[in-house]
């Protein structure tokens, strides 16, 4: 299930980057699970990986190669985590980066492995060894509708975004694609996430975009609170339009940060559109708080409640839910009185009682919406901050239940 | 559903209380959804309430009105939670207590009023004035259960336990009873829980013992967690048995208190074991923590975890929801080389990952138990915490979606 209809652009080709996928019969055996991107030389990548403790083995290894030397290869198998897996994992993993090497020349260290499925198992490193020489094979500048697809789970579409800008007189690519619907709750990065540009970036500037933009776009996201062990958003230039290199606190940064903002917003967006069982988008701004900490603390109070989000699922305007998830989110004296919330531009809130005026036939139209959107208004300051999710659904527990039979 | 069979003791009078219920039609016409308890002169009242800001208007009063003197009455509803409210709801909730007053002798700032169920509408003071007769009427030593059943809003079974305990060779009774099923994540207060002794006990006595025992009690348990706006716990001690009056650090108050710890578990656990849609009874022990609030911050973490709450309705053994919950639950700097997962017994994380030994087969047997034990260690230390749960069933989801309908 999808909430709301996610507009497919084409997937636009980025000058020095090749990408090829393979079927490995990881977990099942008639489709593409995996994906291998190759960088020109001269790529810089930058990236971001999960803060969860157990972090997988492939994100130890790719942290490891990315803080070695430049990057050649990455390499992303859907179907198995190879989180869990201790010692054993990290040679699994080094095993594949070894086995792109040899298939596809340059050296392991320059391989980034990435991996998304169950977690606890080890990984089948025969049967990935097996299936590069044909993700090799089919390396191809047009591979990321194909990569897309190759590295869904629960992903019931696949998810792409192509964006143009100008910088200095030449026109700049930026293709993104993305993975996830479930055990989505990024912290401080995201689910699985490429975006490729032939941008000509500095290192340092290309990881601090990276960086200040996930706060806008993934970080802001929830489907169900869990965050992945697995999470992983990298950012390659390969610098194949030329020009000089774009750098911090310059006109053409604040082009280049606007145009990687807006692909990152639209694949986070995506995500939680296709968030497992997903029938409803919904939008919660919360405003007027002391601080952007408390704002969030809110958002993430609503956007978590199982209350609130099968009251979006049932299209049930029932408001109390919404004011208790505020109620509880943890804001030192908070004064009701201050608060107001409206619900797709209906006032349900208002001083904290029941609006004026608020009649339940207006709630419920509202709440009818594919998109719904919640403003809580804190009265006590002048901060703010978005989260996006989706309601929760009898197709989650479907889902979440039957995962892996 | 229910998970698990709940014991159900008789439910024995307490001498002077006396209990009554009234059916006043509130949200269903064909049930009780009032109760009376009626207080003999010289009983004593301590309570806890809710911290969610969002209090409601009888959690105000009943504040209010227990801290201006002795109690006689106490007003329960079910139906509607006179929450969000505002200033009519407070009015409300006031004319609630005068009309007790006026059916059943006393004054209307001796009545606390209790009200559970739907937030955000006016409570119909009409039908509760117009149903208090009957109430008054049926006042009688032994409408426990009647009591217990007229406060359930989704709750499927009604609950209550009945203990006794000898103190000074006066044997004392202790009854209480207890509502709640969704909404539940009591935090430093509770659901709506009634507990009444015949003891003699000190008031400063009565309000300790009562905060003690909630870390132990009420306040580890979880189905959703959604705090609700309206959880109270009320002790009654009414001094019938005579002697003299127990007082802290005496060896009277050691058995009170661990009698009284007897039944807020038990009707804690009760609640869990009847969580919405509730199929299987979940007890998670973190051990070994560096400090008692990050074990808490872990076993609330895997305790709301919807990925792992459907992996435990679908008895399926996927304890890599298990570990990542851990991961993401913000322990700094846990090394999860120390960490140890044992499910019901079978070890199935030893060092940070997959047990040696473990097989697939032992974990579903694990996990096709209605009980199901997650024990964690953390191994940094030697503070420990425990919270119960339940699982997220389809059922929880239809619940929710039509509770309103």
């Amino acid at each position: 299930m999808v909430a709301g209809v996610i507009a497919q652009t084409p997937l636009l080709p980025v000058p020095g980057v090749l990408i090829g996928v393979g079927a490995a019969g990881i977990k099942l055996s008639d489709r593409h699970d995996l994906a291998l991107l190759q960088l020109a030389p001269g790529s810089r990548c930058a990236a971001v990986f999960t803060r969860n403790a157990f972090c997988a083995a492939p994100v130890q290894l790719a942290k490891k190669h990315l803080a070695a030397g430049p990057v050649r290869h990455l390499l992303v198998n859907s179907g198995n985590a190879n989180a869990g897996t201790g010692p054993a994992g990290l040679e699994d993993a080094a095993a594949t980066c070894a086995a792109v090497a040899a298939s596809a020349g340059g050296e392991a260290r320059a391989v980034l492995p990435f991996s998304t499925g169950v977690i606890g198992q080890r990984l089948p490193v025969d049967k990935i060894r097996r299936a590069l020489p044909q993700a090799v094979a089919s390396l191809s500048p047009t591979g990321w509708e194909n990569a897309a697809r190759a590295i869904m789970t629960t992903d019931t579409v696949p998810k792409g975004i192509s964006r143009t800008c100008t910088i200095a007189g030449r026109t700049i690519t930026f293709t993104g694609i993305a993975k996830g619907a479930g055990m989505i709750r990024p912290d401080m990065a995201t689910l699985l996430s490429f975006i490729a540009t032939d941008a000509t970036v500095e290192p340092s500037f290309l990881q601090a975009a990276l960086e200040s933009v996930m706060a806008q776009s993934f970080n802001c996201i929830t489907v169900d609170g869990d965050t992945s062990t697995n999470d992983a958003c990298v950012l390659m230039a390969t610098g194949q339009v030329g020009g000089a290199s774009i750098s911090a606190a310059t006109k053409e940064a604040a082009i280049f940060q606007e145009a990687l903002t807006a692909v990152c917003r639209y694949l986070a967006e995506a995500v939680v559109r296709d968030g497992e069982g997903a029938s409803k988008f919904i939008r919660i701004l919360v405003e007027q708080g002391a601080s952007d900490e408390e704002c969030r603390r809110v958002a993430y109070a609503v956007a978590e409640s199982p209350l609130v989000k099968t009251a979006c699922y049932a299209s049930d305007a029932n408001w109390g839910r919404i004011l208790a998830a505020v109620g509880r989110a943890g804001v030192p004296d908070l004064k009701i009185a201050g608060v107001n919330i409206v619900l797709n531009g209906v006032a349900i809130v208002t001083a904290g009682s029941v609006a004026p005026g608020y009649t339940e036939a207006a709630g419920q139209q509202a709440m009818q919406a594919a998109d719904i959107g919640i403003r809580i208004q804190l009265g006590r300051g002048a901060s703010q901050a978005e989260v996006l999710t989706c309601d929760l659904s009898l197709d989650y527990v479907r889902i979440n239940a039957e995962y892996r039979t």
